[in-house]
Protein backbone atom coordinates (compact mmCIF):
# COMPACT_ATOMS: atom_id res chain seq x y z
CA UNK A 1 0.00 0.00 0.00
CA UNK A 2 2.98 2.46 0.83
CA UNK A 3 4.12 4.03 -2.18
CA UNK A 4 7.82 5.56 -3.48
CA UNK A 5 7.34 8.60 -5.11
CA UNK A 6 9.44 11.96 -4.74
CA UNK A 7 11.42 10.59 -2.16
CA UNK A 8 8.31 10.18 0.41
CA UNK A 9 6.97 7.00 1.33
CA UNK A 10 3.64 7.74 0.53
CA UNK A 11 -0.28 5.97 1.62
CA UNK A 12 -3.76 6.99 1.60
CA UNK A 13 -6.44 4.98 4.33
CA UNK A 14 -10.30 5.39 4.03
CA UNK A 15 -12.51 4.94 6.63
CA UNK A 16 -16.47 4.99 7.35
CA UNK A 17 -17.22 8.48 8.11
CA UNK A 18 -14.53 11.72 9.76
CA UNK A 19 -15.37 10.68 13.25
CA UNK A 20 -13.66 7.42 12.63
CA UNK A 21 -10.69 8.70 10.42
CA UNK A 22 -10.03 11.00 13.71
CA UNK A 23 -9.34 8.32 15.60
CA UNK A 24 -7.04 6.28 13.70
CA UNK A 25 -5.25 10.06 13.55
CA UNK A 26 -5.25 10.13 17.18
CA UNK A 27 -3.85 6.71 17.61
CA UNK A 28 -1.05 7.68 14.76
CA UNK A 29 -0.45 10.85 16.84
CA UNK A 30 0.30 9.25 19.30
CA UNK A 31 3.08 6.61 17.99
CA UNK A 32 4.42 9.69 16.03
CA UNK A 33 5.30 11.14 19.37
CA UNK A 34 6.65 7.90 20.99
CA UNK A 35 8.75 7.26 17.85
CA UNK A 36 9.99 11.04 17.98
CA UNK A 37 8.97 10.98 14.60
CA UNK A 38 6.09 13.09 12.68
CA UNK A 39 4.02 12.37 9.71
CA UNK A 40 2.90 15.69 6.62
CA UNK A 41 -0.41 14.03 6.32
CA UNK A 42 -3.52 15.22 5.31
CA UNK A 43 -7.33 14.28 5.77
CA UNK A 44 -10.46 15.28 3.92
CA UNK A 45 -13.52 13.54 5.34
CA UNK A 46 -13.21 10.12 5.55
CA UNK A 47 -9.68 9.91 4.06
CA UNK A 48 -6.13 10.31 5.83
CA UNK A 49 -3.12 10.59 3.34
CA UNK A 50 0.86 10.51 4.27
CA UNK A 51 3.79 11.71 2.72
CA UNK A 52 6.50 10.23 5.40
CA UNK A 53 10.64 11.69 4.81
CA UNK A 54 13.04 12.38 6.95
CA UNK A 55 13.58 16.48 7.03
CA UNK A 56 17.09 15.87 9.09
CA UNK A 57 18.19 13.09 6.18
CA UNK A 58 17.35 15.69 3.91
CA UNK A 59 14.15 15.13 2.70
CA UNK A 60 14.86 11.57 1.77
CA UNK A 61 13.28 8.29 2.94
CA UNK A 62 15.15 6.46 5.91
CA UNK A 63 14.70 3.54 8.18
CA UNK A 64 12.79 5.81 10.59
CA UNK A 65 9.61 6.58 7.88
CA UNK A 66 9.43 2.81 7.20
CA UNK A 67 8.97 2.20 11.06
CA UNK A 68 6.50 5.04 11.45
CA UNK A 69 4.45 3.25 8.17
CA UNK A 70 4.74 -0.02 9.32
CA UNK A 71 3.47 1.06 12.76
CA UNK A 72 0.47 3.24 10.86
CA UNK A 73 -0.13 0.06 9.35
CA UNK A 74 -0.75 -2.17 12.49
CA UNK A 75 -2.45 1.07 13.67
CA UNK A 76 -5.23 0.83 10.52
CA UNK A 77 -5.64 -3.10 10.93
CA UNK A 78 -8.44 -3.04 13.09
CA UNK A 79 -9.92 -0.15 10.25
CA UNK A 80 -10.09 -2.75 7.78
CA UNK B 1 -21.74 -6.44 29.34
CA UNK B 2 -23.60 -3.03 30.56
CA UNK B 3 -25.27 -3.52 33.62
CA UNK B 4 -27.98 -1.00 35.54
CA UNK B 5 -26.55 -0.18 39.19
CA UNK B 6 -27.22 2.92 41.28
CA UNK B 7 -29.43 4.21 38.24
CA UNK B 8 -26.55 4.00 35.66
CA UNK B 9 -25.89 2.03 33.19
CA UNK B 10 -22.34 0.67 33.60
CA UNK B 11 -19.41 -0.84 31.56
CA UNK B 12 -16.13 -1.29 31.62
CA UNK B 13 -13.73 -1.50 28.39
CA UNK B 14 -10.04 -2.99 28.22
CA UNK B 15 -7.49 -2.27 25.48
CA UNK B 16 -3.91 -3.12 24.40
CA UNK B 17 -2.65 0.25 25.73
CA UNK B 18 -3.20 3.78 26.56
CA UNK B 19 -3.21 5.30 23.09
CA UNK B 20 -5.48 2.81 21.96
CA UNK B 21 -7.60 3.61 24.60
CA UNK B 22 -8.13 7.04 24.23
CA UNK B 23 -8.44 6.41 20.39
CA UNK B 24 -11.53 4.86 20.99
CA UNK B 25 -12.38 7.47 23.59
CA UNK B 26 -11.93 10.10 21.01
CA UNK B 27 -14.39 8.18 18.71
CA UNK B 28 -16.89 8.40 21.40
CA UNK B 29 -16.39 11.63 21.82
CA UNK B 30 -17.78 12.18 18.84
CA UNK B 31 -20.48 10.46 18.52
CA UNK B 32 -21.79 11.74 22.36
CA UNK B 33 -21.71 15.30 20.33
CA UNK B 34 -23.72 14.23 17.74
CA UNK B 35 -26.09 12.43 20.06
CA UNK B 36 -25.90 15.60 22.64
CA UNK B 37 -25.75 13.17 25.20
CA UNK B 38 -22.22 12.84 27.28
CA UNK B 39 -21.00 9.97 29.41
CA UNK B 40 -19.64 9.86 32.51
CA UNK B 41 -16.32 8.37 31.73
CA UNK B 42 -13.32 7.73 33.73
CA UNK B 43 -10.25 6.30 32.65
CA UNK B 44 -6.90 4.62 33.84
CA UNK B 45 -4.31 3.24 31.63
CA UNK B 46 -5.78 1.11 29.34
CA UNK B 47 -9.34 0.81 31.02
CA UNK B 48 -11.93 3.46 30.03
CA UNK B 49 -15.01 3.12 32.36
CA UNK B 50 -18.74 4.33 31.39
CA UNK B 51 -21.80 5.44 33.94
CA UNK B 52 -24.27 6.57 32.41
CA UNK B 53 -27.44 8.36 32.75
CA UNK B 54 -29.85 11.31 32.11
CA UNK B 55 -29.45 14.60 34.06
CA UNK B 56 -32.16 15.93 32.94
CA UNK B 57 -34.71 12.92 33.59
CA UNK B 58 -33.20 13.12 37.77
CA UNK B 59 -30.41 11.03 36.93
CA UNK B 60 -32.36 8.12 35.75
CA UNK B 61 -31.70 5.39 32.82
CA UNK B 62 -33.53 6.83 29.66
CA UNK B 63 -33.74 5.64 25.91
CA UNK B 64 -30.52 8.48 25.45
CA UNK B 65 -28.90 5.93 27.75
CA UNK B 66 -29.54 3.01 25.85
CA UNK B 67 -28.46 4.50 22.64
CA UNK B 68 -25.25 5.71 23.73
CA UNK B 69 -24.45 2.45 25.31
CA UNK B 70 -25.41 0.56 22.00
CA UNK B 71 -23.17 2.84 19.95
CA UNK B 72 -20.39 2.46 22.31
CA UNK B 73 -20.59 -1.34 21.94
CA UNK B 74 -20.89 -0.67 17.94
CA UNK B 75 -17.17 1.59 18.06
CA UNK B 76 -15.94 -0.97 20.41
CA UNK B 77 -16.42 -3.67 18.14
CA UNK B 78 -13.26 -3.08 16.25
CA UNK B 79 -11.02 -3.13 18.97
CA UNK B 80 -12.12 -6.78 20.51
CA UNK C 1 -5.26 35.30 8.13
CA UNK C 2 -7.97 33.50 5.77
CA UNK C 3 -6.92 34.13 2.16
CA UNK C 4 -8.63 33.22 -0.98
CA UNK C 5 -6.32 31.00 -3.43
CA UNK C 6 -7.35 28.72 -6.10
CA UNK C 7 -11.09 28.83 -5.13
CA UNK C 8 -9.70 27.98 -1.36
CA UNK C 9 -9.90 29.46 1.78
CA UNK C 10 -6.47 29.35 3.01
CA UNK C 11 -4.69 29.60 6.30
CA UNK C 12 -1.76 28.44 8.33
CA UNK C 13 -1.99 28.16 11.87
CA UNK C 14 2.00 27.47 14.09
CA UNK C 15 1.92 25.64 17.71
CA UNK C 16 4.76 25.50 20.43
CA UNK C 17 5.06 21.35 19.48
CA UNK C 18 2.66 19.07 17.61
CA UNK C 19 0.91 17.94 20.61
CA UNK C 20 -0.27 21.78 20.85
CA UNK C 21 -1.34 21.27 17.38
CA UNK C 22 -3.55 17.93 17.44
CA UNK C 23 -5.00 19.11 20.52
CA UNK C 24 -5.90 22.33 18.51
CA UNK C 25 -7.24 19.86 16.06
CA UNK C 26 -8.86 17.97 17.81
CA UNK C 27 -11.08 20.58 18.84
CA UNK C 28 -11.55 21.91 15.41
CA UNK C 29 -12.59 18.20 14.63
CA UNK C 30 -15.15 18.39 17.10
CA UNK C 31 -16.84 21.57 15.31
CA UNK C 32 -16.34 20.43 11.65
CA UNK C 33 -18.92 17.55 12.79
CA UNK C 34 -21.48 19.91 14.50
CA UNK C 35 -20.96 22.38 11.42
CA UNK C 36 -21.53 18.81 9.25
CA UNK C 37 -18.95 20.91 6.34
CA UNK C 38 -15.05 19.64 6.89
CA UNK C 39 -11.68 21.26 6.08
CA UNK C 40 -9.54 20.04 4.08
CA UNK C 41 -6.29 20.13 6.08
CA UNK C 42 -3.05 18.88 6.71
CA UNK C 43 -0.55 18.69 9.40
CA UNK C 44 3.10 18.79 9.86
CA UNK C 45 4.97 18.71 13.46
CA UNK C 46 3.82 22.09 14.86
CA UNK C 47 1.96 23.25 11.74
CA UNK C 48 -1.89 23.32 10.43
CA UNK C 49 -2.95 24.42 6.88
CA UNK C 50 -6.65 24.75 5.90
CA UNK C 51 -8.24 24.71 2.46
CA UNK C 52 -11.07 25.41 2.63
CA UNK C 53 -13.95 25.17 -0.17
CA UNK C 54 -17.50 23.61 -0.82
CA UNK C 55 -17.84 20.71 -2.64
CA UNK C 56 -21.46 20.20 -3.52
CA UNK C 57 -20.79 23.85 -4.38
CA UNK C 58 -18.63 22.85 -7.49
CA UNK C 59 -15.90 23.58 -4.94
CA UNK C 60 -16.30 27.28 -4.45
CA UNK C 61 -15.96 29.27 -1.46
CA UNK C 62 -19.29 29.52 0.23
CA UNK C 63 -20.73 30.91 3.35
CA UNK C 64 -20.46 27.61 5.11
CA UNK C 65 -16.52 27.91 4.54
CA UNK C 66 -16.44 31.23 6.13
CA UNK C 67 -18.33 30.53 9.59
CA UNK C 68 -15.83 26.87 9.51
CA UNK C 69 -12.98 29.96 9.30
CA UNK C 70 -14.33 32.06 11.19
CA UNK C 71 -14.98 29.05 13.97
CA UNK C 72 -11.47 28.23 13.69
CA UNK C 73 -10.58 31.23 14.45
CA UNK C 74 -12.14 31.48 17.68
CA UNK C 75 -10.52 28.22 18.77
CA UNK C 76 -6.77 29.41 17.45
CA UNK C 77 -7.44 32.25 20.09
CA UNK C 78 -6.51 30.56 23.31
CA UNK C 79 -3.11 29.34 21.42
CA UNK C 80 -2.29 33.21 20.14
CA UNK D 1 -6.00 24.20 43.20
CA UNK D 2 -4.19 20.73 43.68
CA UNK D 3 -4.90 18.96 46.71
CA UNK D 4 -3.86 16.00 48.53
CA UNK D 5 -6.96 13.44 50.06
CA UNK D 6 -6.80 10.12 50.56
CA UNK D 7 -3.01 9.54 49.15
CA UNK D 8 -3.93 10.95 45.61
CA UNK D 9 -2.99 14.33 44.07
CA UNK D 10 -6.54 15.78 43.05
CA UNK D 11 -7.89 18.59 41.27
CA UNK D 12 -10.74 19.68 39.13
CA UNK D 13 -10.86 21.09 35.80
CA UNK D 14 -13.62 23.05 33.93
CA UNK D 15 -14.29 24.36 30.49
CA UNK D 16 -16.46 26.58 27.84
CA UNK D 17 -18.05 23.51 26.73
CA UNK D 18 -17.59 19.59 25.86
CA UNK D 19 -15.22 19.75 22.85
CA UNK D 20 -13.17 22.05 24.99
CA UNK D 21 -12.74 19.77 27.55
CA UNK D 22 -11.76 16.71 25.66
CA UNK D 23 -8.75 19.12 23.53
CA UNK D 24 -7.28 19.77 27.01
CA UNK D 25 -7.94 15.92 27.66
CA UNK D 26 -5.98 14.86 24.55
CA UNK D 27 -2.77 17.53 24.91
CA UNK D 28 -3.30 15.80 28.60
CA UNK D 29 -2.76 12.23 26.87
CA UNK D 30 0.20 13.19 25.10
CA UNK D 31 1.96 14.46 28.08
CA UNK D 32 1.11 11.78 29.98
CA UNK D 33 2.37 9.27 27.23
CA UNK D 34 5.81 11.14 27.30
CA UNK D 35 6.13 11.35 31.09
CA UNK D 36 4.79 7.36 30.89
CA UNK D 37 2.83 8.11 33.77
CA UNK D 38 -0.94 8.51 33.21
CA UNK D 39 -3.60 9.62 35.19
CA UNK D 40 -6.39 8.27 37.04
CA UNK D 41 -9.32 11.28 35.39
CA UNK D 42 -12.54 11.75 34.51
CA UNK D 43 -14.90 13.75 32.38
CA UNK D 44 -18.54 14.94 32.44
CA UNK D 45 -18.99 17.40 30.08
CA UNK D 46 -17.25 20.65 30.63
CA UNK D 47 -15.46 18.96 33.51
CA UNK D 48 -12.68 17.00 34.19
CA UNK D 49 -10.77 15.20 37.48
CA UNK D 50 -7.59 13.76 38.15
CA UNK D 51 -6.84 11.75 41.17
CA UNK D 52 -2.68 10.99 40.34
CA UNK D 53 -1.23 8.54 42.62
CA UNK D 54 1.73 6.19 42.00
CA UNK D 55 1.12 2.67 41.77
CA UNK D 56 3.96 0.94 41.68
CA UNK D 57 5.01 2.57 45.00
CA UNK D 58 1.92 1.55 46.63
CA UNK D 59 -0.59 4.00 45.75
CA UNK D 60 0.97 6.96 47.13
CA UNK D 61 2.08 10.14 45.43
CA UNK D 62 5.36 10.69 44.27
CA UNK D 63 7.58 13.22 42.43
CA UNK D 64 6.18 11.69 39.41
CA UNK D 65 2.66 12.69 40.27
CA UNK D 66 3.42 16.16 41.23
CA UNK D 67 5.20 16.87 37.56
CA UNK D 68 2.40 15.54 35.86
CA UNK D 69 0.01 17.76 37.75
CA UNK D 70 3.10 20.68 37.35
CA UNK D 71 2.22 19.76 33.79
CA UNK D 72 -1.25 19.53 33.61
CA UNK D 73 -1.06 23.21 34.97
CA UNK D 74 0.99 24.42 32.28
CA UNK D 75 -1.60 22.79 29.50
CA UNK D 76 -4.42 24.72 31.73
CA UNK D 77 -2.98 27.75 31.22
CA UNK D 78 -4.60 28.99 27.88
CA UNK D 79 -8.19 27.64 28.85
CA UNK D 80 -8.32 29.85 31.63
Amino acid sequence: MWQEKDNKLQASFEFKNFSEAFAFMTEVAFLAERLDHHPEWSNVWNKVNFQLCTHSAGNTITQKDRELAAAIDEVFTKYR
